[in-house]
């Protein structure tokens, strides 16, 4: 069983209506759903507005995958919390780090590189991301292409470390290119960054995207399912 | 001064009026004389045609970078001479592998894989290559996207090995994604993959492709600019 | 369960009374033995002399991960096998490469280069091999070092393509290091190529040398594991 | 004409005579004199001890290659000076960091993780670095292995990110194994870590320790050597 743990900044949430009505429970809350119809995955959700975080010493020793989603309160995040949470991922929790977690503290931390995007535009246009590597184990089940029919653009150039793996590759119907899967090890940590996800887009209820977290997060917490 | 030989299999020009028309000078050609702008750079030919199609050992041993362009007859290319030009290939020579050139027997001998495409398609669509990478050698003075009017479109998975540098990555109009621009060292050898090419489109006349043949074949043939 | 198959040249064991002694039902017999004392794994073996070379389309069809040991006769595995075991890899059989085997035709068709190493020696020397990455699946349970009383010396460079994953690195007594431990991916087959392994010094008797390979062998054949 | 800066951190040489016999005019000193043996480099150098660490943003906007030394300091370099060189560094300053520097703030910024060694000794036993790629800009001249008479025993795991590449493997008299040169790109930066260095073995007064880190200084400095 990988214990995963959805933290959410819930703010959007709670300022704009039609955040709340598409996530009545959350971000946090309909991701770990996702998570959790894998009968290997217990999911649980900690926020922002929780002591902590809700990101405690306890908290991560007993977590194998934390998947992040932040957006407009990356600088509330304290930095004490970042530190501990860049210690576990060196020491072996995976990380999962979702659309506009690309700008987090951790993320950041522990990528080294800016993180920024070359540009991004919210016309909810068209997003087909193509997996470029079918092998690999986070697109089991994902066929060759999601298409998403409303998105966020993110744009090209990624201010990113070369990644271990190249895992999609989005194009955009206004004509840009992303990558839009990498995945990193640092220190014993698998890393996996996420693009789709916008907060106003039902992204997380699409049952593909589900699949590739469910994926992701068997992935990253490998050492719970086998050694391998 | 580098020396760069450009190799064109020289069919189409020989078998339709309209790439005849385009290219009068076959493909070859073009690229040669587009290299050929560039005071460091000296461009020759050679085509499949002329004895041991024009690569012997004598001419592959006067080359620093070898540009290679074909599509409908790569199964005309002796196994001997693909022996060689690998051999000379892993000694150090540069090699430059245009648009269907993915599938000749030299790449796939040196990739050890498929180098098969997902997809493909010939509408004439637009396609935008994004420079995945702004500091990269190749992508100097090219600019943070090409736009091509109209192009062959490439579609994932491409069946290659992961490659040490994604520089370009495309997005077509009818919403594929690409990897368009590869880097891989076999040996002492620097390969560089480059997508665009039909030959019914004009893009071997486009001044920022040419800009980019030009950072490639420098890249490639380094030892002869300078010990890096 | 994963189906391994051992495939030994078996020229050795013919031929010289000490690899016989220390090897009585082959060096394919001893590695199929210590694959066998998992659980999850059911191995079988293969050998030169047989029809094929033991290697038809059913066998192949029906194995998860295949293991290589050559040495003296590397050129006697026929051309239209290697191409079968070739395009079985390509499909998503694991591959596990023993020292000499980086001479093997399998392994250069694989990889597109020379293969070969810088130097080597017989003498009998102390190798120790280390875990550059403590966390990757193939040195679980291995512990940081590996150490080998007496070995056969290869030395770098070892003209191989860039490696996805460098998993150990050796010192020699007499002064040399090389990469040990290597991973490929090549269309959906994982590859390992693994330094020890002369015939003539019981590396395969060795309890922490089998651990390496039964974690290697779930490695590479992570399908039947688990979908990761 | 490249603009190197050597940094040093200056204190060995104030507190110990020896280092300051083998040192007279600094590490820093020794190490710019080597690289100022290049016609194509101009080398300067800056201590911890001048106002800012000698790293103004004037001086590192005229520097295009930074080279660092430090060892027991680290925790005296200003949080703000580090954010200042890592700012540069992603803007495309090269950087090269010796031996000890594997534990400076500038490095654990980037890499994002540890960077601490699996076991270190000082024995002065001999070190050989093997060029595990012949072609690499960073090795030209070198041969094919270094010998150090006398040095610091540095030991896997090392724990960095994966390196773009590995240009070097050390063995150790000891029998331990490390990969000794490494470099990363980080946004638009070059950067070089190389093991040898410690402060009372003549390691930069040695040739081909120099003949290194000019081609390093080089490599890392590309772009004011031609547009590669």
């Amino acid at each position: 069983m990988i214990r995963a743990l959805v933290w959410g900044e819930n703010v959007h949430e709670q300022d704009d209506a039609e955040v709340a009505r598409l996530y009545p429970h959350g971000m946090h809350g309909c991701i770990a759903a996702g998570l959790g119809e894998d009968a290997g995955i217990q999911a649980r959700t900690a926020t922002l507005q929780e002591p902590e975080h809700g990101l405690t010493q306890d908290v991560l020793d007993a977590t194998d995958v934390l998947v992040w989603w932040g957006h407009v309160a990356h600088d509330r995040v304290d930095a004490a919390v970042v530190e501990r949470v860049h210690a576990r991922v060196l020491d072996g929790m995976g990380l999962i780090v979702l659309h506009s977690g690309h700008f987090s503290r951790i993320f950041k931390r522990l990528m080294g590189t800016a993180c920024s995007l070359g540009r991004w535009r919210e016309d909810g246009e068209r997003e087909r991301l193509w997996a470029v590597d079918p092998s690999h184990p986070i697109v089991q089940g994902v066929g060759e292409c999601i298409e998403l029919p409303q998105a966020e653009m993110y744009g090209e150039p990624f201010a990113v470390p070369k990644p271990d793996d190249v895992v999609f590759v989005s194009a955009f119907e206004g004509g840009e290119a992303f990558r839009s899967g990498l995945t990193y090890q640092r220190g014993a940590g698998r890393i996996f960054y996420f693009r789709p996800g916008h907060e106003t887009f039902p992204i997380y209820h699409d049952a593909t995207i589900r699949r590739v977290l469910k994926n992701a997060v068997k992935w990253s917490g490998w050492r719970d399912v086998s050694h391998r």
